[in-house]
């Protein structure tokens, strides 16, 4: 997810999954058949950027500036002098409904992990700028008082909650939860997240100045399809005969494999930082899927090598929607959750540290002077610049 | 508004408006019959408070620790060292219903008021504890891609924006514009802001230490019903014969009346630090109404001896809707949109600042020895703490 606004909107510009696979089952389910039109937010997204950004010389009445590499990246940055503080607000998207689906089916609550996704939404966006996250707001809009009524749920909520902040080591400042009746539906919930962080001291900044060819990019897995394309994997059990209960492994239902949730990267940036090791750049890989190892605003070819295993949740979904190799990278994570750019004699230990941490990791490939754009080689996939528009 | 978990929840705690009123006008409308039921919320905000604060202690890893007399208040505090962080999260609530509602009906957009409304939320709350309010985040959950491709209304929206922050003078950092089909009812927006801003110089934090019997207690004029209460007004359109066109006062009608921005009360803020003045204590009165005058934790009598001038659009309310002057104060903000608590002799002063930034102020009262009590001299009414449970 994007600091810019109508980041998430962004967040699957899948115009090119229209085109079928070729070992499709059924035909292919696009993101504008699983009903979001990215084309209708662009244009506002465009407006709202260049507002915001007309704003950043508010700060110097304060004495302070915006760092304006900042504004497109992951999170909002702002120097105050002694660190730079960042901020974000995020969103954790649809999942909640697999979660109430799921509820309806079993009877039972998903909504720690819930919990942990809304976290790990902001969190793992906070940090790839640098920042030590501190401080998360939860803000749990319901549809009506009623939501709260189900003391199991919102209990789970709060644990989850509580436990998330606990493992990222931030406080959970406070936060908000309307009863928004009218707004929304009636027995859901909009869950988001604000994380404040501070990037201390100031050479922990990591928004890519450093990165150059010959850097090494480590990708620290997933823990399944996280909580980006969740829209599509809805529109998908539609037409699974078992629906939610589909086996995508031994033992391991649709549903549940969904419902994993989203791992939290911010202990391994700070064990990083502690080790010496301070990022030349990151990229939380949501949205978008691996475009976003596009990120970075320089022209660099990034050269993948070496291929995480597919959580087995990402390889039905391929599969079963019919997608190529080029549209599921385009749209999940494919088992990369997180991406840094490591000096390269770094990548090993940086490896190490994620796997001490109890996060499988992998030295998957290396940035390369030349014309912007990824090639997975294992895959024999290209991208380009054109294929990830984010500022 | 509260920094604590489900402090929107507790906005309106309404019990007390079950009594008919003398004067009622058909028969008086409850909270409980707008939809909304704080007795179901209750038991999650507290549990939700405790985890919350169980988490305090992970910023000593960090190096930090938090204003621990911030939980409770309206913005959470962490002291960083050379300077506080305030942070927080804030709903815009059900008012763009009424946008909504009006555009429908009159074919205009309000979008650009709805903005500030929604900065206002977070921004009031956040400078009730001494802050410089520096970095807004924009939360724009929409019910589905489509609500966006309103050009008007979108810029509107964008435009509102912008303008509330270059007033408050913060910068616009970014934020999140998901298209929430299935959570967000179609057609609708859910929006809120995040704020942080800094308490800088430290003696700037106004948590109430040095509150005192003898201060004084000034109140800023509201301009309306601001964003609290909305769901009761809503109800009352009902059973109003010209709906949203009927007038509150000649040539305004219900709906326009209902929809006048907020005021932003940064900039007098802002000014009174520059003048010398630091508000002993200060309360964004929103939910709650007039009851807010009691937040702090301490055990003092507030009395009121002069009142501001009541907004036509909520004498309407209390009269249309069959409240007493009790209900009234206990729900709507009466005339006042914010409370600050300051020393005796730098009350004119106070009056004077906030008048030269175009806000009507009023010396109103002041702050006596005694039990925990809010005397209203001119309508005779007495509120104790009983009657406000924010904690």
């Amino acid at each position: 997810m994007l600091a810019s606004p109508l980041a998430r909107a962004a967040v699957a510009d899948n115009r090119s999954m229209s085109r079928a696979a070729p070992a499709a089952v059924g035909n292919p389910i696009s993101y504008e058949q699983s009903g979001v039109h990215y084309e209708l937010i662009d244009p506002l997204k465009v407006q709202a950027q260049r507002a915001a950004a007309a704003t950043a010389s508010q700060l110097g009445a304060h004495g302070f500036h915006e760092v304006q590499a900042s504004r497109g990246e992951s999170a909002y940055v702002v120097d105050v002098g002694p660190f730079y503080i960042a901020t974000i607000v995020e969103c954790l998207g649809s999942k909640a409904l697999v979660a109430d689906e799921m509820a309806a089916l079993t009877g039972a609550s998903y909504y720690d992990g819930i919990a942990q996704d809304t976290i790990a939404m902001a969190v793992n966006d906070l940090i790839t700028v640098g920042a030590t996250p501190l401080v998360v707001q939860a803000y749990w809009a319901a549809g009506g008082s009623q939501w709260f009524a189900d003391a199991t749920r919102a209990g789970r909520l709060v644990e989850g909650w509580r436990k998330a902040c606990e493992a990222c080591g931030v406080a959970w400042g406070g936060g908000e939860t309307p009863a928004l009746a009218g707004i929304v539906e009636n027995g859901r919930i909009d869950l988001a997240a604000s994380c404040m962080g501070l990037i201390n001291p100031k050479p922990r900044l990591s928004l890519g100045e450093r990165l150059a060819p010959g850097d090494a990019i480590v990708l620290l897995h997933s823990s399944g399809i996280h909580a980006n394309g969740l829209s599509l994997a809805r529109k998908l059990v539609e037409r699974l005969p078992q629906g939610y209960a589909t086996p995508v492994a031994p033992g391991l239902g649709y549903g549940d494999a969904l419902l994993a949730p989203t791992v939290l990267y911010a202990p391994i940036t700070e064990a990083l930082w502690r080790e010496g090791i301070v990022p030349r750049y990151c990229a939380n890989i949501t949205g978008h899927g691996w475009r976003k190892l596009l990120r970075h605003p320089a022209a660099f070819s990034y050269r993948i090598a070496r291929l995480p295993e597919v959580p087995a949740v990402l390889r039905f979904i391929q599969q079963h929607a019919g997608l190529d190799d080029r549209q599921a990278y385009s749209t999940f994570n494919m088992g990369a959750g997180f991406a840094l750019f490591v000096a390269a004699d770094e990548a090993a230990r940086t490896v190490q540290i994620a796997q001490g941490l109890g996060v499988d990791a992998l030295l998957a490939g290396a940035v390369h002077e030349g014309p912007k754009q990824l090639t997975i080689e294992p895959l024999s996939l290209r991208f380009d610049a054109a294929d990830l528009q984010l500022r």
